[in-house]
């Protein structure tokens, strides 16, 4: 038996700003453990047995945080392939890529099993058992689906009618009256968006149900292109053909029409982390309620998340708040109104401020900076550049730039000169001099850049030579 | 006739943590317009006529922060006096010591106006007016006070009961009933702590009343020494002498026992900035009943008052709250428990923690410095080194430098060598050399600091020569 987990990335999980962003959305986030929301979610994949090969969906603009997030696991990942969106179009089309991809690869019975990128799942024994029984349905030529038994009468999830392990039929999120009778029924079931299927029982579903996306998508696979500096690892699908490919979700497209269906009813304590309650779900509540991550001192406050990144938090006199710091950015929101954190990022997106789009680490092919501090003529950043990797030939007409190398080795292109820079040593390069940074050790490169000039802006370079097709 | 105003500055500001600190207490709080209380007291002060001299009574600790706001304001300010405590022995002992001098330089008859350094006042022509008539009381031999109309019924503040210019009585800090019927009364006020007499009327009040506290301060005042480097602004109380001094404040030594008084009731819109409702009053409220200062954005967010020092803070859902943010503390309170970020302070001081005591910008003699960030192996700062001062000779064992002129010009020396670096510059400075940094210039110094090594503490410093005598 093949078994091909296949995990699914999208959507900017706006109501967890600030820790998540348009470039830095949801499964990136980081739970207490220090691991991102998709590494656990690629952990729990690989813990299934006879897994063939590993398949990423997710947008092309987040392949190297999603190669990132995997490269930190390895060698425990086994091989794997990053399906490249060219834009989000819901999930039948993206469930068809892997689907596809699966097929060319390992075959009609492949045996997928699809997870969403941002959820967690506490019970790690149940969950297993649980997708063994689906695999066996799968197996059998049936699209299995988990039923989540619901803990409360939720509203921002759709629902699975069940009878047994036959599914009735699927609904869309409920109001609360209705909610708390699906509830009490005892037959409605929360659907967590995990599928398993064989890969030929899905090509004839979507062939039967949602021909459009299919082909669109298959064509999208098949003018696809590696564009990946000679790395076999990622298909970046067809921008042309993929936007052909009809907006519809699996469950319309496929779930609601097909009678091949089979509901694994399970508590595995599944969190799909919706919202900032959802999160701190996962931080251990105190003795008053509290639920705290960081240098946090209270003094009378109770029944509040307060996450803190660096620096101390003091709070007073509170209750039921959602506190989260992060380096450039705050929340303090009512517990009771988390939901409405996507209006706030909404109005800053609007508004054209920066804090919704970018953190202030910023990931780049190579590696990542930080942004330490701006001011008046000069601007602090932390570079990290992993082993090997190396930033384009570049020159800036308005800035000089001082490098001192706090961790590992650099090596130095400034101007006509080549040069090694050990720990703790430093070179400066003048405005209009070309230059590049490289890494030519086992270790990650870290360095401090203090820029100086008149004009500090990013646009303000002119790139020569880039291996990562950026010139 | 000489005007010899005295500005006290006296208590860390606990309540207003994080902009107050124990190294960095409320007269130094900087409010909207971007002027300190002190700077605000300061500039009141001077606006009296026939100033002959300012005198500044303050803890030594906090002498360079206070030149610093004097000298902001410079050449405003008047030929002044630093008068150092080496302890606080609460007000008599600095009123007395205000009169000592002021006896000696200004002779008996000159007159006293003594400010705490931590009001504001909103209404400047009341202020001047009053201050006119209290003068004018001093004039005649009496120690004048001005009584504050009560706008509340606050229990924070002792009360002076008048009838007319006559006072009756002081009063300690009622409860509400209290503070209610005084209210009603139209005959208490608020005791705001401004007192004007005669240099001969306090000391002869002093030896009537607190003969004790005035031996002390004498013989702290006559035993105590320039030690200024050459500089003949300042004097230190010679701290063997003045720990001699009772602790007792002006109002029980001498207000409440001599009969030579009289009270200038008044409205001139006065705050003691007593917590950070007090603080919010100063910042106009919106619409929604929010005071907001910097880059802040709310969705459903009424009667708060958020202020963000660099960051972005959204809120949502939420009403009656304080939240203050600084570089490297927050504060999340409700606005009727503000009192009680006293308690929070308390807290962080018992716990030893860093927060109580600094703030990331640290005041030295030659200038600041703010740590921007640190890391593993890393420690960035930001240094303003002011025209003409220079730092110690120092020599550091376990740590580099390395130093990038943004602002300025900077003479350096780095072992044996001695160099200019202009704007833009940089260099490097190895563990195990002796070296010093310089403002040979007419306009503030700003450089970069990266430290570099494996133990970046601050007393990793060796100092060999120091002008300001901490070698």
């Amino acid at each position: 038996m093949k078994v091909v987990p296949v995990i699914i990335s999208g959507g900017a999980g706006s109501r967890l700003w600030p820790a998540s962003r348009q470039s830095h959305p949801k499964p990136f986030l980081k739970v207490a453990d220090g691991r991102s929301l998709i590494q656990h979610t690629v952990l729990r994949a690989i813990s299934l047995k006879d897994v063939a090969e590993l398949v990423a969906v997710t947008s092309r603009d987040h392949l190297f945080l999603t190669k990132d997030d995997f490269d930190e696991l390895s060698p425990a990942v086994p091989p794997h392939t990053f399906l490249l969106e060219p834009e989000g179009r819901d999930t039948a089309a993206a469930v068809a890529a892997a689907v596809i991809h699966a097929n060319a690869t390992q075959g009609p019975d492949a045996i997928l099993c699809v997870f969403p990128a941002d959820h967690m799942i506490g019970d790690l024994a149940a969950f297993t058992n649980v997708m063994g029984r689906a695999i066996e349905h799968a197996r059998q030529g049936l699209i299995a689906t988990l039923g989540i038994r619901p803990s409360r009468p939720d509203t921002a999830f759709g629902y699975i009618e069940a009878d047994g392990e036959k599914v009735i039929r699927f609904v869309e999120k409920p109001d609360l009256e209705t909610a708390k009778a699906y509830l009490a029924s005892g037959r409605f079931f929360w659907n967590a968006g995990i599928f398993c299927f064989k890969s030929q029982t899905m090509l004839d579903a979507m062939a039967a149900h949602c021909p459009a996306v299919l082909e669109a998508v298959a064509a999208s696979y098949e003018h696809g292109h590696a564009n990946n500096n000679g790395e076999s690892d990622r298909i970046e699908l067809s921008s042309e053909h993929f936007a052909l490919a009809p907006r519809i979700s699996l469950d319309h497209a496929v779930m609601e029409k097909t009678r091949n269906l089979a509901v694994v009813p399970c508590e595995m304590a599944w969190n799909d982390i919706g919202s900032w309650n959802a999160m701190a779900e996962l931080t251990p509540a105190d003795g008053r309620g509290n639920r705290i991550r960081g240098d946090v001192h209270t003094v009378d406050t109770a029944d509040s998340y307060i996450s803190s990144d660096k620096r101390v938090i003091g709070t007073v006199g509170v209750s039921d708040l959602v506190i989260v710091d992060s380096p450039d950015a705050l929340l303090v929101a009512s517990r009771d109104r988390v939901q409405d954190v996507k209006k706030l990022f909404e109005g800053l997106k609007a508004s054209g401020h920066e804090a919704h789009l970018l953190h202030s680490t910023v990931h780049r092919p190579w590696g990542t900076y930080t942004v330490l501090e701006e001011g008046d003529r000069f601007k602090i950043k932390r570079i990290e550049v992993k082993p090997g990797r190396r930033l384009s030939l570049q020159m800036h007409h308005h800035r000089s730039e001082h490098w001192v190398v706090v961790s590992g080795s650099a090596k130095v292109v400034n101007g006509d000169e080549e040069l090694f820079l050990a720990t703790n040593q430093s070179t400066y390069i003048p405005c209009g001099h070309k230059h590049r940074l490289e890494n030519p050790g086992k270790i990650d490169l870290v360095i401090i850049e203090v820029q100086s000039g008149d004009y500090l802006g990013e646009d303000d370079i002119v790139r020569f030579d880039d291996v990562y097709g950026r010139a």
